[in-house]
């Protein structure tokens, strides 16, 4: 089992503690958990991981029987469940607290790593947990920022979790298209796209996003759906970002209610054109800035009298189970990041017509060795729905 | 504007400052936030309440143009908004985590807290932030526990709020019984559900939940939905939690698949008997293991053989928008807890036999001055969808 994802990150860690003299690290930021471990954290029970320079141990909420077969390394991944009132043991008294915060003891202690200072997420590691362990300030060391740093790389197992979530945006999209009509409403083609999703995804996730339209709608971007009846003319702004298997894909197309008119298809090209471009410069050491100026300026130069782009070119995306989901780079005007080779990223052109309506258009792509790879396969065209 | 049930939430903690001689409070837990400000915390960016004896501060990403119209009360609750790269300023490098950092400070400082010992929720509050104010460790006491303790009794507020969150269940089970006929997927119902939830909402929620069923699975409890097709006698268990509004119900109906066999309707007969007299029992003062024993004991009395109850009883819900979902009273054997008035709490029993099938009854109730009240109207009877 060498050379697992898993084992392979944790192994990163490892040399991050060894430079910087630490002997082991407990990582409880849900975020960092899931990628050290494979293992999706319960939203409402924290999880941990305790690693140190041979070996790993993840204390998790017992929550079913599964609990404990969370091993995907070789570096003798072990998992100490702690009993908790979701899954009530009716024999005895649990403290749900007391039961957590002892078996974190011991998983420090399995690994002999009681006393001894500690790599943790200094983001995230909560104080409470330092007067557990009974370590002083300096001996909790951060290393969250060389975490998130090393996640904003996908490796090659967290390229194809973002491809899969951006191909179930792409079959939502499908439905969005095949549900519109004039007099649905937007909560009903929402509901359409999730149920495409959810069947081929077999299983329920969270699905947000901006998922409206008609003409101040989409004029100033897109709203999420609260029930607007879609009428013939309009323009839809699906921008939905589910998180499955823990990854957060972040896609957008523009859907028209009956043929377009001039104005939209014409608007729709200018946004296809800037993604090609974008496309087209995505390279490793790119600045994000520059790719920035080559698709925001090709909106610019073309974009019709009172239309215009207010927001961001796009971002990283990546693991989306705790706080956060938009990471470097960021492809803003002033970004001081530079595109590396692992990186996936979406680029969003979009053009807004006040009180008359406007458009986005956004996929995901991965940065390779010499260009780019496009996650989405649902066409970059202005969808048209009759 | 006095009497805001935010302000006088706040009024409380700051009794509880007084008593414990601090000036000031900086909460981070986003269920504590929300119980303090009325204002829904971003997932993805902190959000902080900064207080102190007179005034308080919302330290909250900037996401829009309402961001800072969040005074709900009268105690010159106030908004300082962090520029952050989901709504970049285009004109400006932004370094998100500094912006959030300098404005935490600001509000600090803006409120004459500086230097000065601060309550904290020691549970959530984290490493960085201490290091950020510059704070040791004897100056950060732990008011997290005296917030979770507070929380547990509901306002007519949020009683009110978790009563339309039980109501908006009751629309999903309907939608559900409209729905369920042999060949229907769990996964189909389970979306019929969310879009008649969704269409009296006027907006998009989050739905978790136990929604499948057949006699395995349903004989195990039941399970999250997968695309099962439903057949001529299955039952299926919907045991549905959403978040609404910052709020989480917890409800449970179970639904036959054609007309119900025997068995069927004796085993769902236990169970109303038993939630009629767990609902009989709920007063003030009621020791929760007590109210156990009489739900548990009646269901254990009437079970037919190879029936069985493996599960709590019920527990207490609430703001569910950060970690943490199930909340004092625990209704187990052993609890500790204790039946106070403004608690709300689900009773659920449920009876399952292995390989042939079980079902659940749930639902949700406040504790009044002298009984309870509730809160669900969906007929408390085995859901027959011919």
């Amino acid at each position: 089992m060498a050379g697992s994802p898993f084992q392979t990150r944790r192994e990163k860690l490892r040399v991050e503690l060894d430079r910087v003299g630490l002997q082991g690290a407990l990582v409880t930021d849900p975020n960092h958990f899931f990628y050290l471990t494979g293992f999706l954290p319960n939203r409402h029970f924290a999880s941990f991981l305790v690693m140190n320079r041979e070996r790993a141990v993840a204390v998790v909420p017992q929550l079913g029987a599964d609990t404990t077969k969370v091993a995907p390394g070789s570096d003798l991944f072990d998992a100490l469940p702690y009993a908790n009132l979701a899954m009530a043991d009716l024999n005895r008294h649990v403290d749900e607290f007391a039961e957590r915060d002892r078996a974190l003891l011991e998983g420090v202690s399995r690994l002999g790593l009681k006393g001894k200072p500690l790599g943790v997420d200094a983001h995230h590691f909560w104080r409470a947990l330092g007067a557990l362990l009974n370590l002083a300030g300096e001996k909790l060391i951060d290393v969250g920022q060389f975490l998130l740093a090393q996640r904003a790389i996908k490796d090659a197992w967290e390229q194809e979790q973002l491809a899969y979530t951006v191909r179930l945006n792409d079959v939502g999209f499908a439905a969005t298209q095949a549900t519109l009509h004039p007099d649905v409403t937007d909560l009903q083609a929402f509901g359409a796209a999730w149920l495409a999703m959810a069947n081929k995804l077999c299983g329920i996730f969270d699905l947000h996003g901006e998922f409206s339209g008609g003409p101040e709608i989409s004029g100033q971007g897109g709203r999420a759906p609260f029930g607007r009846v879609m009428q013939e003319g309009d323009i839809l702004i699906a921008d939905i970002y589910p998180v499955v298997n823990g990854y957060q894909a972040d896609t957008t197309r523009s859907f028209v209610i009956g043929q377009p008119a001039a104005w939209q298809s014409e608007l729709h090209l200018i946004l296809e054109e800037a993604m090609a471009r974008g496309e087209a410069a995505i390279r490793p050491g790119l600045p994000a800035a520059e790719l920035d100026r080559i698709v925001r300026g090709q909106v610019n130069a073309s974009a019709p009298r009172g239309a215009s782009m207010f927001h961001h070119c796009g971002h990283g995306v990546g693991v989306a189970v705790g706080k956060g989901a938009h990471y470097p780079p960021f492809i803003v005007p002033h970004s001081k990041d530079t595109l590396a080779e692992g990186m996936v990223l979406t680029l969003e052109p979009g053009l807004y017509i006040a009180g008359k309506g406007g458009m986005r258009l956004e996929d995901n792509y991965v940065v390779t060795k010499d260009g780019c790879r496009p996650l989405g396969t649902f066409p970059k065209k202005l969808a048209v729905c009759v």
